[in-house]
This record gives C-alpha cells, structure tokens and sequence, in this order.
C-alpha cells in the first residue's frame, strides 16, 4: 500500500494544508516519508458533521451488525500484513516481537469487544414492570436501556502504536457502544496510523456503515486536538498521554457549552511494597522480576514500576544491590521519540542531581540518538514525605526506591500517594497482617492492586481496571482496558409507558436479544 | 424535640458564628424561630475530617450492618412524627398531605437503597480466574468490585424538603454506596433540616457506626457550599437546584488540585409533543392531564411541564382553549420561598413582555405574600427556533406552547432542544410513524422518553432516570432517582494475585455473598 499522507475523513482522502508532520525514525534521526500536512477547523468540523451524521442509524445497527465490524476492522489490520509491523518498527523503533504481539492484542481487543457486544451485559437492561393495583397510586411501566453518548474524539498514543492509537482500545469500545469516533492521530506514527485507518474506512465500506462512522485526523501542535474537543459534535472523548495533554483537554471540555466527560489516562509511578518477610526470603528473586518489569519496551508503559518501598535495612540494601547489579548490565533501548527521550532525560537528571537523592546504578549506555539508559535511585521515605516533587513521574526505565524506618512510614507514603493506576504488594504469608493494614490505603489510591506481580503487562479482559483517581486518569469510575472500557460511552434512558411498536429491541417484551435483565431489581441471567 | 439551630458534625451540636438563617414561612412571610448561625471553615474541615476517619471503617461495613442502618434512619424519621410535617408546612408552605407523601417516599426510599445494598448488584463482581496453561501467556486471576469513591457533599434542595434534602436521594444513595455524607442544608427549610439530621445522628450512634459518617451544616450565601466542594476529604457533589448554582460547583469541582465528580441536576423545561392523532381526538383530556401536571406543587418541580408542542390549526387550538380554560381556574399556590417567588414573577414577565408570546391565560390570584399565579402562553415554533431565551426554565405553574407548521418543524424544535430530565409523547395507533421519527432525536435530548403520561410523578424504582444531558444535569451518565444512583458514588478497583485471604468478601471464592457474578464475562445471576 503506497502511504498517501492524507486525512480520512469518513470515505475520502483529503489533503492536509497546516504545517506537516514527518515520522522520524528514533533509532536514526531520519525523517520518513511522507509527510503529513495538517488539517485545520475545515477538516475537524468536516469530520464531525459526517460522525454526527451516522450517529443515530450506528447506534442503533445490531448487535450482530455492530459486532461483525469490529472483527471485519480486526481482519482488515490483519490482512496489511508485514507492511504494517516494518512501518511500525521504522516509526517507533520498537522490536518486531513486541509489534506483533501488540498487533494480536489489537485485533484480540475488537474481537473481544464484538464479544461484548453480542452478549448485550453493557446496555444494563433493567424493566420494572406496571403495577395497577398499586396503592395509593399504581406504577406505570418503567424500562431502561444504555445507549450511545455520541461522537467520541480519541487521540492516539505514542507508547502503543496500535493497541492504544487508531483502532485501540478507546476506539474499540466507542465503536462497540454504538459511538462513531474521529481520531487524531499521534504525530509520532503517522505512517501506521494511515496503514490502520485505511483498514478502518475499508471495513466501514465493507460493513455498509455511514461513512462518519469513523475518520482519521493529522495536525501537529494541539490545535487540532483542542477544536476536535470544543467541536458541539463531539459528545466524549478518549486519550492516553501526559498529563499536561490530558488536563488541557479537560479544561476545553468543562470549558464548552455544554461539557462533556473525558477519559484522559495520564500519569502514574506504580508503587511496589516490598513487605518485610518477602524481602527477606526472596529479595533477590524480587529484584529480577523488578527489573524485567522496569526496563521492558524501555520503561515506557504507564504501568511502568517507578517506586519501590521498603523497610530500610539489610534486606532493603541487599535487594537495591542486586537490582542496582540487574540495571547496570541492562542493555540501552530506543526511545520512541526525541521528545520522550529529552523528557526521559531531564526526569534522571532532576533526579542524579537532587540532594537528597542517591544513584545507585545506570545501565549501559546506547549510540544511537535517542537510547534509554536505565537508572536506579534510592531516598529516604522522609524525605519523600517532604518533597511531592519526588512524585513526579519518569517516563522511561528509572525507579527510585525509598527507605522507611518502619512498617508505619510505609504507610505514610501509601496515604500520600497520588492516583495510580497501580499498587502492587511483594508479600509472603507472614505479611499478610502488614498487607491487610496497607489494603484500604491501595484502594484509594489505586484502580489495580497486584500481590506477587509486576504492574506491566495489562490484561484485556472483564475484570481489569487500567484506571485510577486523579491524577493516574482523569476519571476514575472508568477503565480504558478491558470489557468495561465500554461504559464510558454510554448513558442511560428510561422508557415509561411507551407502546411495544415503540420500544428498542433490547427492552420489548419476551427478551428477544435474550439478555441478562434487571427485573424489578431481580437478576435474570 | 426543641430545635436548637446548631450545626451536627459528627455526633456533636456545634453553634455557628455566621450571619443566622431564619427559615420564612412564606404564606405568612414571618420569620421562623429559631435563627441558625452559620458555619464557616471551620466547621467544614471537622465534618469533613470526621467523614474521612469514618470512610474506611464505613465501607467495608457488612451488607447488612449497612442496609440496617438505612432502615434504622428510616425509622428515626417516622418517630419525630407530626412535628416534621408540621415544621416542613411551616418552612415551604406545602400542604399536609404532599409532605406526608414525601415523607413516605423518602423513608421509601432508604429501605429500597437497603434492598439494594444487600442484593449487592452495585458491586459489579467480575471475575476471570487464573489460566495457568494458557499460550503464549499465562493469564493471572483477576477480580473486580466496586468500592466507595469517598465523603460525599450533599446540597438540599428547596422543594423536595425531605425527599431531595438532608435524607434524600443523595444521601440514601451515598450512604448506600459507603460514602460518609455531609450535608449542606437549604436555607429555606433548617428546622425541618434539624430534625432530620438528628434522626440520622441518632441513627449512627445506634448502629454503633463512626460519628464522621454523617454531619449537617447550615449557613446563608455560597461560601460555605464552595468551601465544602472544595476541601481534600471530598470526593463527590451531588446537588439539585438552580442552574447558575450548580454550575458553580463544577467550576469548583474541577479546579480542585484533584477535580471530583458533580451530580447536579439543574434545569429542564420537559417538552411534550402533541402528536395529531391523539390531539385530534382526545384535545381537551389531554389539556386536563396537563394542567393537572403543570399546576402540581405550584409547579415546583424540574419535571414541571414547560414546553407544549404541536402542529397549528384547529386541534390546537382547541387544546390551547382548554387549558387556558383551566388555567383560569385554577387556585394560586403559596411558592417554597420570596426568592423562587420572585424569580417566577420575572420569568413570567419576560414571557409577557415577549414580542413574539402571546399570553393565553393566567391563574386566579392570590392573596398571600408569595402566590404562584399560573400562566399560558403561546408562540410560534419558528420564533422558539429563533431565540434561545425562549427554552429558559420558568421555575413554577408556567407553560409555552409552541404552534408549528408541520411536524417536520417539531422535529427540528426537538433537535435544538438543550438536554432535558423528560420528554413526553401524547399519541394514539395512528401517531407511530411520527413518535418513531421524533424518538431518536428525544432520546439524546433526555433521559426519559414518556408515552401518554406526565413527566411529574418520578417513580423511585430500579429503571428510572432522572438525569439527562447538560443542561439538565452535569453528568448524564447518571440519575438522581432509583436505584442506579448509588452508582455515581463508586468506582471499580481490580484485584489481581491477591491471596484469599486479602480478598474482600464480596470476591471470595464460593461467592459467600451470594451476589450476581459475571465470570469470564458470563453473567451468573
């Protein structure tokens, strides 16, 4: 497939004319071709009109119709074949194992999500049937349903060129609930979001959906970004990234006529509990796993473990020791970007130079332009205690470990935690009193908490939460991972006393969907 | 019980500093004894403090630990006995037999959030157990539930003193969901406010629960109600009353260092469509049913029915000249307050004075201090379409009726209608095809669609919804009635790994709950 760098805008190609975008190969420096001009606020309002446009006949196709697009989408990025990984590969210079494992979990996500949406648990039927006899009043029939909320805006991520871009998860669920979705797409892979979205505009042919179901927005800066959002059409919004990018798009949202929620998934350090007999029995054991975790795909993963807690003492030192030894012989990796690897650079050397701070090890150095060397540093929890700025998170392979004097400090450190996404807990039996004491602290400040594991490594399944309070995401009733990443684009509608000729499929009489129901307050599998 | 005109924070009487609330009765316009000074800051960060200490405690309380303390607060309600209609007549100038009503609906409604406690339905259990053997990967067990997202400020509202106020909905829902709750009472009713509050401390001190999990505050202007919103412990809003009001506390929600979630629910003029077959043949029962619905309560209500439309010509005509007809008739109607008095007086001015209205009827007036005196007016679709004052919400026994040309302009009536809490359809057999093309465009607009009834009257059920697009409230994935309300004070944290014995009940292997379980995302009931 020649790469065209044009805007997808329901079924058209168009051209972009603001300032364009080149990929930039990080293991190279090199610009690749072609380039992508920018759209502007023709081309945003152009995509939501047709998004609106499609809105009531998509959300309404369906389950089954709704359900064979998201796998016809899946066998569209399939059939791109090996095109797809290279320019993946050349755009982000990650290793083609770790593509076409987050290929699979792309495509392995839209199947999932058609999964979801035959089985129907999502529109939440409830019926609370008419009672006439009723007194002193009698109570007509009340049914309802979840439908779409509307056009979704996603924006694409840099860390996950497939599972968290085009055809992600953010947009995976909005088009399995019904919502059309326009993407920007991020600057970084320009070249595979086209591959993808191209796979996209083909299945929505396929499927004989009204082209606005779906577009493909190019624009550096965040202009584009923050008229997608203002744009009245647009009814949700969906975006992974930092959290400078997220909170912005917060403030357009709240700040529109009418606002509207956004599912901004930011920042998170991860916080690993190293409980005092696990440490003592398998410290060493702990830091391998611990280093695995950190340095994979260069640390780049919002899941990334960038705090380790511990009591201070010989297991604490002999644990830093053998990770401190694990880092240092850790290979450099590419970056995915200049820019994160300027950030990744500044985040270690605020750390290197902070007084109260110690570096412990540095992995090897790399030639190419934008390696990621590892780091490991260690304070004093005091100190943390002190200083929020030590929350601040490094995105890439760098951790800072904190001393404790005690089990209590540690939970002074949990308490004062931001948001996470995570919270994991090293722990054997005899720890389970001091865990126990640390849990209701987690599940404040975390949207997952993990015993005897690492954080990377999400699950796209039911009963994953890839969420958190503030400011790990920017809503914490969702989950951007997982079957449940569905609701956020749902609202629900009562319907009283409507005829049956009336009533939506999944709420008429006899159950015809043969959906599990609320029946005045009783589940019905 | 003697009122005492002081704050309850936690199990204590506190006296305010603060200019006092005197409640008015307004059919008199006398002040009523005694005067409540208000709180300041201070006040506000020991309630708010005290429903932090009670949070961890109060949410891992059993099923039935809490839903007996629901039933207990139920209870301690119906002991004051008449005192409280006798005070809540005096405070709103409602009449007896609504206030007993809304009494009953209110301790209705802490048992039915008792119910739903203990089927345990608002915890969402997913579990997808570990697979060892699964390739390329093993899968982890995963679990998820839903927990409490944390203290609750609740705002009462002015017309539903008991049912929408310090034992309301909010309340009954966050308390269901294990939010401690401090309210901020309305200035109009602190008396019966008192008396309610003292039910549900005694209610704490009976159930042996933390004293933090309920606290009462009183004081005039916005400060205390900004500072409450505003201070760390709070982690959701839930609010009905005016639009400027609660706009102004998602302002302040939001430029939080963490922003919380607001539930307000605002403004809603809840249109009705008049269908041709059914105004042709049954105009004039329609024109009762309405006025019925629009006079109510002096029109107190966000469900009042404000907006008529239909196709002009001699069927509207007739229905026009029918509820005008009844219009005249019907009695003034003391208002809740000077305040919703007045601005009810100016919004009917405005209408009056309108260029493009034409008044059909006014209601007989009255002779006390602040009588609702009903109003009929009329204009023509197309100057509705025109000027976006006309959809302002007139709080009281006021309606437009809007004549269109054809349905295809009240389709587009419908189109540009703001978000509402209702929208209702008169039809008969012969109006299907017309409800079918209106209903898409109501379901986005609202969050219930209603059929030959009136949106007054909100059943307290499973499949209700009051809630709806902005500006209706501000966060249209919810309702403030019914049982779903509960979900807006959750929010999901996964388990992954963790031994049984860190487990919470609720995700316990065996499912000792009993609850409603989706395993593997199939749903066992």
């Amino acid at each position: 497939m020649t790469l065209q760098g044009k805007l997808l805008i329901g079924q058209r190609a168009v051209s972009g004319h603001s300032p364009p975008i080149n990929a930039i190969d990080p293991a190279t420096g090199e610009a690749l071709e072609p380039a992508y001009p920018g759209g502007g606020q023709a081309e945003v309002e152009l995509a939501c009109e047709l998004a609106w446009a499609a809105f009531d006949a998509y959300r309404e196709t369906s389950l089954d119709e709704r359900a064979a697009f998201l796998e016809t989408i899946a066998s569209e990025i399939e059939a791109i074949g090996d095109e797809l990984i290279e320019r993946a590969m050349a755009e982000t210079g990650l290793p083609r194992a770790r593509l076409e494992g987050e290929r699979g979990r792309t495509c392995g996500q839209l199947r999932l999500f058609a999964d979801v949406v035959r089985a129907g648990e999502w529109l939440d039927v409830r019926l609370d049937p008419a009672l006439p006899e009723r007194a002193p009043l009698p109570r007509v029939d009340l049914r309802q349903r979840h439908i779409a909320r509307g056009p979704v805006a996603v924006f694409g991520a840099s860390n996950f060129p497939l599972a968290f871009s085009v055809a992600g998860g953010d947009t995976a669920s909005s088009l399995a609930a019904g919502c059309p979705v326009v993407v920007k797409a991020h600057s970084a892979h320009p070249g595979t979001s086209e591959l993808v979205g191209r796979a996209v505009q083909q299945a929505v042919a396929q499927c004989g959906l009204p082209e606005g179901v779906f577009s493909l927005l190019f624009g550096s800066g965040n202009e584009i970004g923050q008229a997608l959002v203002a744009d009245p059409c647009i009814q949700a919004v969906g975006f992974t990234g930092s959290r400078a990018g997220g909170t912005a798009l917060m403030q357009t949202a709240q700040a529109r006529p009418q606002p509207i929620p956004v599912y901004a998934e930011m920042s998170s350090i991860n916080p690993v509990f190293l409980l005092p007999e696990a440490l003592a029995a398998r410290g060493s054991e702990i830091a391998e796993g611990f280093v695995a975790s950190l340095t994979m795909g260069a640390g780049q993963f919002c899941t990334n473990p960038g705090l380790v807690i511990g009591v201070k003492g010989a297991a604490l030192d002999a644990f830093v020791a053998s990770a401190g030894e694990a880092i240092q012989g850790s290979a450099a990796q590419t970056m995915l970007t200049p820019g994160i690897h300027g950030a990744y650079q500044d985040g270690v050397g605020a750390l290197a130079g902070h007084p109260k701070v110690r570096e412990v090890a540095r992995g090897q150095e790399g030639d190419g332009p934008h390696p990621c060397q590892a780091g490991l540093f260690v304070a004093a929890a005091s100190d943390f205690l002190a200083d929020a700025a030590l929350q601040g998170e490094v995105f890439g392979a760098t951790a800072l470990v904190l001393e404790c004097a005690d089990l209590d400090e540690m939970a002074a450190v949990a308490e004062q935690l931001e948001g996470q996404l995570t919270a994991t807990l090293q722990l054997d039996d005899g720890d389970l009193d001091a865990a126990r004491t640390l849990l209701p602290t987690l599940e404040r400040r975390a949207g997952r908490v993990l015993a005897n594991g690492w954080p990377t490594g999400v699950e796209v399944c039911h009963a994953m939460v890839h969420g958190g309070p503030f400011p790990a995401t920017s809503d914490s009733r969702s989950t951007s991972v997982g079957s449940a990443a569905i609701q956020r684009f749902l609202r629900p509608v009562c319907y009283q006393n409507l005829p049956e000729g009336l009533l939506p499929e999944a709420l008429k009489d006899g159950n015809p969907l043969g959906v599990s129901r609320l029946v005045d307050g009783k589940r019905e599998a």
